[in-house]
Parts: C-alpha cells; structure tokens; sequence
C-alpha cells in the first residue's frame, strides 16, 4: 500500500486537515509546521504528484461522487457536503453523473474510470441488489440513498418508511383523510418511491384509513412540472384530495404553483408536506412543511466511510448507517402567520 | 501530439459521437461500426486506458469546470450543459469548486491538478485581470461569465450591461419610477455585479431619473436570505421603492418570499425582475421576471471551445463570444391571471 495523508500527519504529529493544507496549498501553514511534514513526506516517500503517487501506489487522491441529478438541489447539498468533508481530507471529489440511467450507474459501479479514481461514492436510482452483488470491480464503493439495500458495502441512507409515516402522521392529525401520494413510480425497481409509498400505506392503515390506488399518482420524473400536472389530475377527481404528500420536495413545489393556478388555498383546500428539505421550500410561498434527512451528515458519513476503506483505517464488516431525518412543519401545512 | 477522438472519427469515418460511444461505452453501437472504431483505434495506437494515454500523450480525457458555487442552481444548470456537452466528444468533467474564494481561483488558474486534466473551464468571481495575465500554467483555459475581460483566453459571456438595462426598460415602462437594486457588492472586482449596477445607473439615466445610492442594497452574499433581508431594509427607508432589480434570481425569490411577509402585494405594491431564470422562478408565487441567459449554449460553446483548443481544430486568437440573453416577463411584474 501506499503513503496516505493520514501516515504523514502521524508521523509529523499535526492533524490530516494540516498535511493537506501543505501539500494542496489551500492554507497557508507556519513555516515550522510545514517543515515537519515536508520531512515526514519525505521520510515515508511520499509525492504530491498526482501521476507518481498513481503510477506508485496505486492511489489518485480523487473520489468519485455518482449523482443522478445535477438540478436537484437535494444531490447539489449532499455533494456540496461530500466536496467539504473530502477538501479537509486532501481528496478531491469528481463528480460523476448518471442520469438517473441504470447503464451508467452499472459502468460507473462495474469501474468505468477505475484508473483515475480511489473510491466512489455512489447514489443509485435503478441499480438493482443483484447488480451490487455481482460487481467484480475491486475500487471501493459507498453507497447512498435507498437504491439498494442488504449488500456488503457500506451504505449510508435514512429510514424512508419511518419518515413517510412522520409525513402522513402530521397530515392525518391535522384531520386531513384523502391524502394523495404524488411521485409514485411504475418502475417497481425504483426503491425510494416505492419505501415511501410503503410508509404512505403503513400509515394509512395504522389510522384505520383505507388505501385508495385512485389518490396514488404516478409520475415519469421527479421534477416541479410532474408535481404540477399531479395535482390537476387529483383535482378533476370525482373526490379530489385534501392533502399531498410529495415525494420530494420540487414535487410538491410544483403542487403549491398548481394549486396557485387552480384557485385553492393552501393548506386550507390542500395541505402540502414534501421530502428532503432544499432551501427553496424555505422561501416559496407559502413555505413548505417537509422531512428533513441530515444532508450534510449523509455527506460526511459517506466520505469518512469511504475514506476509512482506503486508508485502512475502517476494518470492520460494512454497514448499514442510518442518519436522523425530521419533520420540519411549515405554511404549507400549519397556514400563513399574519404578515408583519 | 496525441491521438484524439477526433483523428479516430476521422480515420473510421463516423462521428466523434460515435467513437465515444463505442471507447466509452455509453450507448450501444452497431457491430460493423464498432469493428471500423476499434480498427482505427489500433491503426492510430489509442489507448482508451487513461493512464497509459496520460503517459503516452500528455492526455486524460478530463476537463477540468470551476464553478463558485453547487447550491445555486444557475451553476447547477451550467454545469449540466457542459457535461452533456463534453460526454458527447469522449470528455468527462471533472467539477472543481472554488467557493467563489480568490486564493483558490487562483490556484486552479495556476495549474492546480494539472496533471489530471487536458484543460480547464473557469467562472471567476473574484480573479482579476492581471491574475490571469500573468497565469503561467500552459493547460489550456476558457473562462466563462462576467468576472474577467480583454485577457488571451476564449471567454463566453452575455453582455450583462446590455441585459440589465432590458429588465430595467421593462420596470420603468411599466411606470416603476423608485427601482431598487439589490445584490451590490462592496468588493468592486466582483465584476457582475458592477456590469448590473452599471446598467441600472445607466437605464436610469436613460430615463432621466437620478440615481439614488440609498435604493441600491450591498449584499454579503447572493442567496435567497440575502434578498430577503434587502427588502425588509428597503422597506423601511421614508420613501420605500416601488420595484426591485435583483442581481439574481435567488435574490429575487428571497425579495418575493420578503414581500408576503411584509403583507405587500407583487406586482402592485413592489414589482420584481431577477437574472438568470433558473427553473424555480418558472414556479414561485407568483412567477418570477428576469433576464435568460441561454445557459446550454455557454456550457455548449465553453466546451466546444475547449476542446477545438485541445484538438488544434480552433486556431484563431482567443475571442470573446457574446451568447444571447433574453427578458422573459412572468407575474411579479405583469401580475396574476385568473385562476383556472
């Protein structure tokens, strides 16, 4: 194995963050402490030369991040935080970018670019487990979101079910009773959809409600437009809905627009509860109420992980890590205060 | 030189869209095709092995795009036109984030990664002309947006005087006479945001109005909160404005957002144009006004040009090209129609 950053700022006795400063020149350092880890770099032949610490050790100090979605600022937060947590390490994260299309999350998964890259973080929306368990690629990989569960790779997600059924419990003790679910989708291999389509009918169930496929909308995408086009098909139903809960959050921001266009008051006609908290349900109008997953743990969590399997650091059995998720209830559901 | 996608293309008589499809195994490609790709490739002595093609010829297949920031979906949307852009001649972007931090434009000006990347597409915020004059990295380099002006590099912009004074052409015929600008900078080389004030100054002089420094708000930064703490202090001068140009469209829905809580209605007590029409504004109550920059034909001609550099197919001395912008009118200007 090769030199890690971790072996320098051992053996120079300063932290990662600071041997990274030095060889990346992101900071400047004292001049003091540099020289100890320019003698420790030294010491354990350590090049900050990208292709010599390659063609040496097998090793780029890049990471592979795999979003599906560029325009979602769901995955534009979690990458920020990856980017952060993989900066104060001295790795670099390359953004890989699959479209959401299950061949490029197989080539990227399979080691499409291998050669370039250390380890790959991974967001899977159509890769199947046997897919996982089939892989052969030796990088290390880290999984996150509800893609994929059950496979021997640490993998880094929230409870989706539990925090749908938060979702619907807000919903059903603010007396709502036809709650429509918008985002399901027709790919039965797309986990997230359907984990919080689950929760949708534990919860139902768990209120004495009967569960009507009629209120479940299905849509080609995730997008605000889908949102949009969902509502104004729950309301020409003979009984529309009182409530929505989104799949995500740009789903039910597309709800709110279309319920601007129909005429409804939000919550009054139509409560709105989304998914996944993006800074933009902080500023519509009205506000959005929405399950929170701790985005920047996810990144961190997923890095640290990944991180520990390349420096050794991390040796036990991969895992399941679960990160807390809560519901952040706003306009959309609690109505507007008086303006002032 | 190097083998390029390009000379493959050449020498198999298809496209390079095709040769990147058969090296990179994007999309399936017929067998005779392939078989004519592959031989060429042998012919040629390509490798699509990055490693050895990195030692052989100085190549990655990797171009380096800088942005400021992920969490604005402007960059977001950019960044998403030049990785499609880029995947269809056998380029994978690898995304580098200087946080809009000077030092760190510098260093991925400077050459930074150099080894890892054939070239570099940066959006400065904060580099200044005579930094880029006095670059001596030789990894080629097309800079995008407005930071830096009359330096040798391929530079794609719009022109953001000529923009700003359209939005504001739009306010003030539409008897707007207390326009407000929010979004300045106290930092003056942050040049887009002085090519928007200069085209406030000059709209309003067009007009024959006078420029009032109390109406412009400096902020820290250029997200929603910044926008809506502008409003709130515009609100409270004796003579309160009657229209807000925002620097950009974050700030915009921040000043909407503002405007609800302050119980002022939009577009009749306060109307609102942003700047870069990212897809939320397409959906915010009300709809937001403001000027479209045609987002996939700078991450289209910044990677084209890019490339025409790395291949030796563009010669000519470095330009800058002008793409176009156009004033797109929504709601928080013309007002709500009826709903249905």
């Amino acid at each position: 194995m090769g030199v890690s950053l971790k072996d320098i700022a051992k053996r120079a006795g300063v932290s990662v963050a600071t041997v990274s400063n030095v060889v990346n020149g992101y900071r400047p350092v004292a001049e003091a402490t540099r020289e100890r880890v320019r003698q420790a770099i030294d010491e354990l032949g350590y090049s900050p030369n990208l292709s010599a610490r390659h063609l040496r050790n097998g090793r780029t100090g890049i990471i592979a991040l795999a979003i599906p979605e560029l325009n979602n600022p769901y995955f534009a937060e979690l990458a920020d935080a990856a980017i952060r947590e993989a900066g104060l390490h001295g790795y670099t994260v390359l953004l890989d970018y699959t479209d959401g299309d299950r061949e490029k999350e197989l080539l990227v998964s399979q080691g499409f670019r291998a050669q370039v890259i250390d380890g790959l973080i991974l967001s899977p929306v159509q890769l199947r487990r046997a897919d996982v368990l089939s892989r052969t690629s030796e990088t290390p990989m880290v999984l996150v979101g509800e893609g994929v569960y059950n496979v021997p790779y640490d993998h880094i997600a929230i409870d989706n079910v539990a925090a749908s059924v938060a979702a619907m419990t807000h919903l059903l003790g603010l007396g709502r009773r036809r709650i429509a679910f918008v985002g399901a989708q027709s790919d039965v291999n797309r986990q997230p959809a359907q984990l919080r389509l689950l929760g949708y009918q534990e919860a139902l169930s768990g209120a004495g409600l009967s569960y009507d496929p009629g209120l479940v909308v299905t849509t080609d995408y995730f997008g605000r437009s889908d949102g949009a086009a969902g509502l104004r098909r729950l309301m020409a139903l003979p009984e529309p809905p009182d409530a929505v809960f989104a799949y995500n959050d740009l789903i039910a921001i597309g709800v709110l627009r279309a319920a601007v266009e129909l005429g409804l008051r939000v919550p009054d006609d139509i409560a709105v509860v989304g998914f996944d908290d993006i800074d933009e349900g902080r500023y519509s109008n009205p506000t959005l109420t929405t399950i929170s997953p701790d985005k920047a743990d996810i990144g961190r969590r997923a890095v640290a992980a990944l991180i520990g399997r390349l420096d050794g650091s991390r040796e036990a059995e991969p895992e399941e890590v679960q990160v807390p998720f809560e519901l952040v209830t706003r306009e959309s559901t609690l109505g507007h205060p008086e303006p002032g």
